[in-house]
């Protein structure tokens, strides 16, 4: 990718864990609402999301987005996840396909599918000798409005591939954390995602050509019920941690 | 059901289709933001289906929900399908939730999955012979603005049903019209659903027992693309019309 690449809420979590990885490898053009807190690679636009001229104007000349802005509270309320994460990202989206960009990565978010996890199914479903498997292809069973607003993002993105022939990739971000994963929690275990592995995942929807594409986003942890092979196959995604065998 | 039924957007063409059959059989409840054009069985209540504490008082001592109101436009635009669609249909569940409702038909469309039909798939896909079919366990994937607002409304009936134990079921309901199927019109013939149909389908969904279903709303057309085993199975659905068959 060598045209320019928006990402958009530059100063989240995620955006952090690409940026320290990645800043030298694209020509970055970051966009939040807030200016950042420290030196950022490339060109910073302060704009919000919802606001369509400001998102179109930063989308010019730019050949991918990665899109990570909204609120990203699990237990965040109706009104701003309505506004934020499904109105925010339709904006997004359809910025990008009249702005002619080629491909768009989303980040949804492990709460879109939260509600698999009954009573009945855990803790068993975080241990690595527990047959359950979620791969993608499963509708979308939210444990909150956070959730239900990601899986809307998808469905957006869904139309906006078939509609404008834009391509897709939608990235259900399992627990990210610096360093080392989630200790004395089987569950963030069975779900983290590695800094180095988060911005190989999103250099990977960079860099590879697909068309939709839903995947987990998660290291390769022997503990899992999020499957990875979709992200190998279509995205040639290589994770190189495991929560299993981290040292501190 | 023997407690009062609230039907939402009771004077829309679904409405309409459910009301001229089962006046009689049901304590109605009918909610539309316009008053009536003509008489119309039960109560009526004039609120938009945005405002909370309308739709709350509406919702008192109810048993169950068939929720059609909406904006029913293919085109609409983005506007007013997050508004009256997306946001509606969350305020509706959130107010059967809190108001102890059982049960909730959710009126969402063969839009919602429209854009299964690729130029590649059509028009064999509308014939008899063609074995392409949807079940309600595929992935959404909507041709329109109005068919992601559908989807999203399936999305938070699976939450409300998850987190509050509704009974929730989506109908996606197909191609309603009166006396007869749509005339040389293959699409339309594949997802007729007939009035007679519509009324026992949803009058199914005030009778039967379920937790969380996705159905197609057809008739037992030759012509399908959809299959109606799962309304079968689940709601005991068992149409009497097929576009086929019918005699003007």
């Amino acid at each position: 990718m060598d045209a320019p690449v928006l990402l958009t809420g530059s100063e989240g979590r995620v955006g952090r864990a690409i940026l320290d990885r990645l800043a030298a490898e694209y020509d970055w053009r970051l966009l939040d609402r807030e200016p950042p807190a420290e030196e950022r690679p490339g060109e910073f636009v302060i704009a919000d999301i919802t606001d369509y001229d400001e998102v179109r104007e930063a989308m010019e000349g730019v050949g991918a987005v990665i899109h990570l802005a909204g609120d990203p509270r699990p237990e965040a309320p109706w009104d701003s996840v309505l506004r934020n994460n499904i109105d925010g990202t339709h904006t997004v989206m359809e910025a990008a396909v009249d702005a002619g960009v080629e491909k768009f990565a989303f980040a949804s978010s492990n709460h879109a599918v939260g509600a698999y996890e009954t009573e009945a199914r855990t803790p068993e479903i975080y241990r690595p000798d527990d047959e359950f498997l979620l791969d993608g292809t499963e509708l979308p069973r939210p444990g909150n409005r956070y959730g239900v607003s990601k899986a809307t993002g998808e469905t957006l993105g869904r139309f906006f591939h078939d509609e404008h022939d834009l391509s897709v990739v939608c990235v259900r971000v399992g627990n990210l954390t610096e360093g080392h994963p989630p200790e004395d929690y089987e569950r963030g275990q069975a779900m983290w995602l590695s800094h180095r592995d988060c911005a190989h995942l999103f250099e990977c929807c960079l860099e590879a050509e697909y068309d939709y594409e839903i995947v987990y986003g998660i290291s390769d942890n022997d503990r899992k019920y999020y499957s990875i092979e979709r992200a190998r196959e279509a995205l040639g995604y290589d994770p190189q941690d495991n929560s299993a065998e981290h040292d501190d």
